[in-house]
């Protein structure tokens, strides 16, 4: 059994990679992808009031197929670093496991991804078609500098895609239990209702925005969003927050403002759920509620990668390393799959996610070695005559 | 026609009294009290963390039946000075009308007071019972060491009231309009929900409170809280504000706060209307949600002083100078009058409050001279033998 992902894992780990630094971690692909015989580039992308984002974009070969394996290896910081039982930039292994910011999501995956691929090469060569690879350096901050431009980089360049796995710690629990095949959209909105300023004793001088702002946001919890898709969940509204900011007692307030956010399926857009939205509100405002709403602007569409060979393909190599088929999800949040959806298809399969983005991240040590395993198999079977 | 009314409320207005501040008001009313032979006290009172304060109390006479005027000489800033057409501390006539701070709430009204005993007593000297006078300096501040405790202290020394007349500003628009002979009382609840934060994505594994928050405070703006009594409007309840505090859209917040108001007639006490208020929650809650509620102390009971020969008699000198019958009415805000109802019945009657607390605040001159008259129809009545 290879330890080089593992080595590879421990190595990024140890690069301090926090959003927005690159911390070495590119320099480290760039590196090991170039020993290979990989073309890499390394894309800088600017944008007026945020850091520059370093990126990379790797191939070997220039024909079709092209099987993209796409990434970040930037992470979130490690909050507390002395809450942590080790280092959160040591990358130690402790009974079995790998500790460290970004062991699960996901430096992790890609240490697996680069350990498959530099092991397939060397054990098949590149018979046909192509392999790449795509990492962002911003998923965690803004993602504006990341994976959206570096399509755009890549597209303009010519590049052509056939295929992407993106290496997100998918798994809630055990490896094997499930891969990403489309994501919920996410759609945010700000309601404010108006009323007038005046004292609580004499209310009928004053109009409270309050009671006008309840039935909006039980209208618009009342009944589902609708009842789910085929592969998808029922949408789901959640209100985030409801904020009048009156500390006087005896003062009816002129305004009150609330903030929801659905994460909705492939049944809606962005524009026709906003408009359903609108619908619902007027519909319990009538002529009694003066309120505004804001939606803000969502680059989170819904989306499905519809199952098909590549797809069994890839379940069908987990299972024979786990003895598990995974489900075949549109679960949990967004990712970096919304904007590759445009390229080509895209479906997600890494880790096990349970500790991402806390304490004392990690992940077995021998889920490196079934994940790098399974993705050996990927590209045996995607680059089989 | 007596212009010392006007003389008075003009030199009232120019003592700066703003809450905590004496001013020279109560200098001024002693200096004139005790020259038409009151006997005249200055009790000062304290409490940990707040300013002392300045109240007055002055008696002409030793015997029953006492009728007292109640009233206060500190008056709320005046804001934006530059945006008055007026000094506030001026206590300018022009077209008619007297401009200040406090010209309507309540130094006029004091003025008044002051100027019908002195003309009443020159006219007619004391025959029998005996006129007090009860000015707190505090009424628009935390009302902590104002009226409460110069009763207090009033009734230590044996003091003994028959019926009380409070000159707040009680017109809405035209001198005559409206006697005041009850409040309603004032209740104060903060009420929280209880969830669990997480993450938008994953509801199931969160627990929103803002949905919770939405069925409670809807449950309690659904029904009235009764249909009134004889002499009150039907309670109110004006929630004043909702506060959750979450600047993370992504994010199912832990708590919910809201804070209600609720004006409430003599159905209630303050205990008993929390219990009702408690019982509501209860029944929306039911065991889907957490709630805490915090009902703040209330010192604001709703009373009425129930119509009778002394309303009467008020009501009669009102309509003798106006030729309007006076409403009898419990509604507005709280005032002094709910101290002063356990020391003796009171009611409330004094100029148009249509500008009190505001810029140019102000009455009209020929008001001044009305008021006047009316108290001193009422000191004619009351001594009648």
């Amino acid at each position: 059994m290879s330890t080089l992902a593992l080595d590879l894992a421990q190595a990024l780990i140890r690069c301090p990679s926090v959003t927005p630094e690159e911390g070495g971690a590119l320099d480290l692909l760039a590196r090991v992808l170039g020993e290979a015989g990989f073309t890499v580039e390394r894309p800088v992308f600017s944008e007026a009031g945020m850091p520059d984002i370093e990126n990379l974009y790797a191939r070997i070969g220039t024909g079709a197929p092209c099987l993209v394996f796409a990434g970040h290896t930037d992470v979130v910081p490690p909050g507390d670093t002395g809450a942590w039982r080790h280092d959160p930039f040591g990358g130690t292994v402790a009974d079995g496991m790998l500790y460290g910011r970004g062991a699960a999501d996901m430096k992790g995956g890609i240490a697996c991804m680069l350990a498959a691929a530099l092991e397939h090469l060397r054990a098949h060569g590149l018979n046909r078609g192509s392999i790449a690879f795509l990492i962002a350096g911003d998923e965690e901050g803004p993602a504006v500098n990341g994976t959206v431009k570096l399509l755009d980089w890549a597209k303009a360049r010519g590049e052509r895609f056939d295929h992407c796995l993106l290496g997100e710690p998918t798994n809630p629990q055990a490896l094997g239990d499930m891969i990403k095949i489309g994501r919920r959209g996410s759609l945010t909105g700000k309601l404010t209702v108006h009323g007038r300023q005046g004292h609580v004793a004499y209310p009928h001088r004053a109009e409270n925005p309050i009671p006008g702002l309840i039935r909006l946001t039980a209208a618009l919890t009342a009944d589902p969003i609708d009842g789910g898709t085929q592969h998808f969940d029922a949408s789901n509204l959640e209100f985030t927050t409801i904020d009048v900011g009156n500390p006087a007692t005896n003062v009816i307030p002129a305004e009150a403002r609330a903030v929801f956010n659905i994460r909705f399926n492939d049944r809606w857009t962005a524009q026709t759920l906003g408009d359903e939205i609108r619908a619902r509100l007027d519909r319990a405002a009538g002529n009694a509620v003066r309120y505004a709403l804001d939606l803000l602007p969502s680059n989170s569409p819904a989306f499905l990668t519809r199952p098909d060979a590549f797809v069994d393909l890839v379940s069908e190599a987990i299972e024979a390393e786990t003895g598990r088929r995974p489900a075949l999800s549109t679960t949990g949040g967004t990712s970096d799959a919304r904007f590759i959806k445009d390229a080509c298809p895209v479906i997600e399969f890494g880790l096990v996610g349970e500790t991402m983005h806390q304490v004392d991240e990690c992940v077995a040590v021998a889920d490196i070695e079934r994940l790098t395993a399974i993705y050996r198999r990927v590209l045996g079977a995607y680059f089989a005559e």
